[in-house]
């Protein structure tokens, strides 16, 4: 079932962003999160390395808000073939996007063990822009919250 | 002439940051930042890594915003140092702080070959906390602008 393939996981293999540091597939040296669509609502999670810490024992902030900045992307990328019945597998007429603005709340330390939840919603579609709500959740914890503006094209 | 070192390098050996992903200088698999204060300016040059990619060529958003969340921490933690008279290589009672907001904004595609320069300022001294300004420049250009509020102890 496709469902259960992640959505990176589906790009053509020629696609560019299969190198992408936060979330390419094909980056040996990434954070590689896989990302999936449950309902409108994106959902990944994902397992800190230990070097990927801030104070010992914590995330590091900015590897948080890598995660965030790729899965919201994701989240908005995945709705948009969705919602235009659009082939993200496909080889073009895809549609791209970037990161305009990057707006993170570090509102508990975040462990460094232990599975991390990620939950992104597109809260805004603007005719070139989708703005998407991103929060990392260590258990029921609620330790970063973001939201991230992308410009969209195609 | 301690100016030489960079301000990472001068911490007591024993400090917990010094495993930071971002600017730990004991952390081998992390970006390693080397910061510097010029007057109330904090400096950093950093190369960026293949693997530290969005697009091919050019930088990812996240390890831009991890550049700039540790490197203006460190100005802002610098410029506490110095205005209370601590050294910052003693074992304790040293000013401590960790970011509240990291808000980011990525003006033009950041260029993944060639020297990145940073430059942070403090903008605002509030009672417990400091907000610090900070640019990516690849030569003259101006690619991303952040803006990171650190809570500060001590």
């Amino acid at each position: 079932m496709a469902e259960s393939i992640p959505l990176q996981d589906r790009l053509h293999p020629e696609a560019p962003i299969r190198s992408c540091y936060g979330c390419g597939s094909d980056n040996g040296k990434g954070l590689r999160i896989k990302s999936f669509l449950v309902g409108d609502e994106g959902v990944c999670r994902w397992r800190a390395q230990d070097h990927y810490c801030s104070y010992p024992g914590f995330l590091n902030g900015g590897v948080a808000s890598t995660l965030i900045d790729c899965h919201s992307a994701w989240t908005a990328f995945a709705l948009e073939c969705r919602n235009k019945g659009i082939d993200m597998g496909g080889k073009s007429d895809l549609p791209t996007g970037w990161t305009r603005v990057l707006h993170v709340e570090f509102l508990k330390p975040t462990p460094l063990e232990g599975e991390l939840i990620l939950k992104a919603r597109v809260v805004k579609e603007g005719r070139t822009s989708r703005t998407v709500v991103c929060s990392i959740y260590s258990g029921d914890e609620e330790c970063v919250r973001g939201e991230v503006t992308i410009v969209m094209k195609g």
